[in-house]
């Protein structure tokens, strides 16, 4: 039988937080002891997991020691925190910040895709962003048949990637556009409801945007391909949850367009939707809620040879966040580590 | 002095029509007997247009016969009886259907990029579709100094593109989701509303859409590429009026950043809106009511050598139909065709 953890999590009443402790239930992750952290604006504030109610507390150096796994998701600041109270301990950060990502002592881990590097794990596994996850999924059985050669992505992402607060800011905005009231922003610096930004995190010298260049950097460290060619536009879309990707793949070798969609379909964690006919593709709503990375619209891509199109959904808040890592958790749980 | 022209509005009273009046008006346009055309139920209703209250009639042989230009949009259906009608007649149509854009004999014109073909008209004009169209006036400059290889197209289309009753149903389901009732779908296969539809137009036997496949036909038709590679996936988002587009280009050439920057700005009809780190971009909300195709996001490409990617936004019943209509009809003013 497996030893039940102490588990912390950092972030707990965020969009992410919520629902790492909602899929905690759903997968009967076996928890000892459950402790929960947010900013203090939330201190005192009491969440039922498993019908237990359990108070907010600040994050001390204390708490992350006596922990097995600490979850953290809220900013890269503090994710360094955390990381920086980890001292002698044998505890675990799975960290779904970018601070940790691109560091070559930490696993960047997608379970299905590359679960064997968590083995070199000190204290820190590193959970990919919302908009590479679900790409990587796609693009593993993919490659480990053909080779890929370049891949092109636009992405068409839901406002929960931010958070709660856009969450927010898109309902009001929604609601003073119908009513023709003057539409406020805050968390986004233009109008996202009815509108479409291409601006996901800051802008970099070379004309990408940080998301955007996180999409090529992730996908290599986690593919182990360092010379992968790649370009992405990462865009906000009025969605709530679920981003979705138009993807085009350029591969080495000559590729079957009806083995490739065999090999997307035995891929675990991937569910083939892709009988457009029938009105049946990936869409944002019928991802939110579900495990799985939704693949669809699959063709051979006209404009080169050796090339697929395809077209995904995922939700950003499980596989592309708080699914992958209880899935990192209960890895590590099955291989050992701790 | 340029003659007045008699000029008919076959749709007048749908989503690209209602902008074509507004447009007749804006620009001067010189009209001498405007005549307005809907379908039955419309029939009798008066719309009023430069100060001239004109009653809604139904499309008849003699009213094409004595117009010398009309301008239809409505359905295929109704671009083939309007055609049909032309007779013996001198009247040029200016269709924006994609009844005929294929046609050799139909010249399929932007005037920015091909108002030359103008001179081979007989009687009818194609406009291209609401996505070809920005796509091509920020690719000819472009291509006439670098040379286009390959062109990944992802659009991020707005209702409007599919009509009035499409503007009604985002708001309708915007409301009823605000307020937690069931969601009703009619004019789409599905809730748009705070959702992405990667499904324009039906499906073909190579997996793409009618959409998609416009976007490459009638991009090689207009810039006289008939080799012309080009991949695209289209998607509808919940936006009102403005079509985005994620361009990735790789030309023969080697190409230069900062001259494609000024080739793009030097283009009439595109206006640069380039300035990331300040929050400037272009954006669907900015891009209504504007007659300009704006472009930013102007980078070159990492995936690939020779390569730049770009942002495009669009008034999709502006440039997108309406506005490149009037056009076409000063230009044949212009040129003396008629």
């Amino acid at each position: 039988m497996t030893k039940r953890k102490n588990i912390a999590v950092v972030g707990a009443t965020g969009a992410v937080g919520t629902v790492f402790l909602k899929m905690l239930e759903e997968r009967n992750f076996p928890v000892d002891d459950l402790r929960l952290c947010a900013s203090e604006r939330s201190l005192g504030k009491r969440i039922k997991v498993n019908g237990v109610d359990i108070e907010i507390e600040l994050l001390t150096s204390k708490l992350v020691e006596e922990a097995d796994m600490v979850f953290v998701s809220a900013s890269s600041d503090i994710s360094h925190l955390a990381a920086s109270m980890l001292g002698e301990s044998d505890t675990i950060l799975i960290d779904d910040s970018s601070a940790f990502r691109m560091n070559s002592e930490v696993p960047l881990v997608v379970p299905e895709v590359n679960a064997g590097t968590l083995d070199q794990v000190k204290n820190i596994v590193a959970i990919p962003n919302c908009s590479t996850t679900p790409l990587v999924m796609a693009l593993k059985p993919l490659h480990d048949h053909y080779l890929i050669k370049r891949v092109i992505v636009d992405t068409y992402q839901s406002v929960s990637g931010t958070g709660s607060a856009a969450l927010e800011e898109l309902k009001t905005q929604t609601k003073q556009f119908l009513d023709n009231d003057f539409i406020q922003t805050n968390v986004y610096p233009h109008q996202i409801a009815f509108n479409v930004m291409p601006h996901i995190e800051p802008f970099l010298p070379n004309g990408y945007t940080r998301e955007e260049m996180k999409m090529l950097n992730e996908t290599r460290k986690i593919l182990n391909l360092p010379d992968l060619n790649l370009s992405a536009t990462c865009a906000r879309v009025p969605v709530m949850i679920g981003h979705s990707e138009a993807v085009h793949v350029e591969f080495h070798n000559s590729v079957d367009l009806e083995r490739s969609i065999d090999l997307l379909h035995d891929f675990p964690g991937i569910r083939v939707v892709d009988d457009p006919t029938s009105g049946l593709y990936p869409m944002p709503i019928d991802s939110e809620g579900e495990d799985d990375v939704l693949v669809g619209r699959i063709r051979s891509d006209i404009s080169c040879d050796n090339s697929i199109a395809f077209w995904l959904a995922s939700d950003n808040l499980r596989k592309g966040a708080a699914l992958n890592a209880i899935q990192i958790a209960e890895e590590i749980l099955r291989r050992k580590i701790r």
